[in-house]
């Protein structure tokens, strides 16, 4: 399933939504028209993911049938929001996960190139999350060296703590994609990484969580993202150093995992502050972040 | 105004209250009895106290004119939760931000005992909220290097983006007092601070939140830092590198501060690590953490 956060026109309070083909059923909508009691937002969906499932495919198929026609709206006429727009903690982001990434930001960073032999863990604050499609703000008097940073996101379903490796997966909810957007000049300017990845709108997150069970290899699947529509990075996740069950395995020692959770899986190869001459996002650009199976971000670049 | 959240016995909401003297007045249940409605957490009470503010003080005065005994509880006969249980996104903490505490860490960080020029932040998860008299769990499994950091805990009210520091301390809602528990083994393995600082209950607060208008100097305050009754910390808020309305500038550069937001100022010289030997928490230890005009944290340690 394609989980979305939405409103439209004609109600303009953000709700939960199944992604089918082009159309966005409203779940609340649904539910009331096949008698099923549903959760308000895509948090409760996964924080009660157990009970929800079952009424959820039931949605699903009535939609299918074409019995939910008076609670569906065309996607192009629906605002896409993250798909959980206020999360309840920060987000949790890998730096250095890709090799090649490592091997570019060698001249900038301690690790002198080499991949990192522990997981390096920094977080964004929850104000940086921004819509699928939305405006990212370049403000000059904050940084003039704002920078892109695709990356596979995962969403936490059931909680946990001190997870082993090989139960790790069953905690995964479903995969995102979002773009870790960087101020590279707070990021080396304050040392430790929170201020330069922190700016609001930052983190643009959707279009959709996709459930862990329609990806059937996490570790498998190819990203890009483009600016102006010129590919800046290309990478696969096959690439990463710390695998999905490493990281999650590593982040839950002695800290609960709880649903909902959002883990920044790292990004490859192909920034813009490394590059020579070094590249930075400006306004006017459109940015566009793409995963295989999950699908894209298209964020233009404003000025303040 | 002290403002705690707590529950008892009778009713194990938990809920927010007002500290007078030995007594916890039950806000809730006071605003019932004087026909006021009030909020039902503290975040709410920040949130809203611009309008809050007169109501509660009814309560105060009310309750002073012993008008309220039907909705106040012996302090003692009360259970203290942190003042905000659960923060709606990660405490942001500033690192290495006393000149000793710099000084004394220089063999092992980067910065070679020399001050930082611009605030180092980094964030503890929301999981890591811990009551002022809560257990904090050693598990020498993930860590066998726990130490201690008392820090003055400033919370935001009103919220801001771009605060001038002639403005910021308009934006202060009032001060904690909080202990930054910090896994030594795991800061160190993972670079980045998140991980080391994140482990569950690592960061108890309280006992209560005093409002700004109670401390007349917040950059006048003593904080000590006790284990089984021996100072290991003993500082002045005085010594702060960056001071409060440096830290609320420089944060909410590009980043909007929300209320009920949590910064932890950063800590005195004393801490475990860098003593010779180096000292850690162990199960049985007591840790006090006191700051002048606000209380004492008191936390036992234990094992899993």
């Amino acid at each position: 399933m394609k989980l979305v956060s939405f409103f439209n026109q004609a109600d303009t309070n953000i709700r939960p939504g199944l992604v089918q083909h082009d159309t966005v059923i409203d779940i609340g909508q649904a539910g009331a028209l096949l008698s099923l009691a549903m959760p308000t937002s895509i948090q409760q969906i996964i924080e009660n993911y157990a009970t929800i499932k079952l009424p959820l495919q039931d949605i699903a198929t009535a939609s299918e049938q074409g019995k939910l026609a008076a609670a569906s709206y065309p996607l192009k006429q629906v605002t896409l929001v993250a798909p959980i727009p206020q999360p309840r903690k920060n987000i949790m982001c890998l730096a250095v996960n890709y090799s090649e990434h490592a091997q570019e930001t060698a001249a900038h960073r301690e690790h002198g190139g080499k991949p990192p032999t522990q997981p390096i863990i920094f977080t964004k604050a929850p104000t940086t999350v921004n819509a699928p499609n939305g405006k990212i703000v370049i403000d000059p008097a904050v940084s003039s060296e704002m920078d892109w940073e695709v990356e596979l996101g995962v969403i936490i379903g059931t909680a946990g703590k001190n997870i082993h490796e090989t139960d790790a997966m069953q905690h995964v909810f479903g995969y995102t994609i979002l773009n870790d957007v960087t101020a590279r000049d707070l990021q080396s300017r304050h040392k430790q990484f929170f201020k330069g990845k922190s700016l609001d709108g930052s983190c643009p997150i959707g279009p959709w969580i996709v459930t862990a069970d329609e990806i059937s290899d996490p570790h498998h699947l190819s990203l890009q993202l483009r600016v102006n529509g010129t590919i800046k990075q290309s990478g696969n996740t096959r690439q990463m150093i710390f695998s999905i069950p490493d990281m999650i395995a590593v982040l839950s020692q002695g800290m609960t995992l709880e649903a909902g959770d959002i883990i920044a899986t790292g990004t490859p190869s192909g920034v813009g502050f490394t590059r020579q001459p070094p590249e930075f996002l400006k306004p006017g650009d459109i940015m566009e972040s793409e995963i295989e199976q999950i699908g894209t971000l298209r964020n233009p670049i404003v000025g303040v």
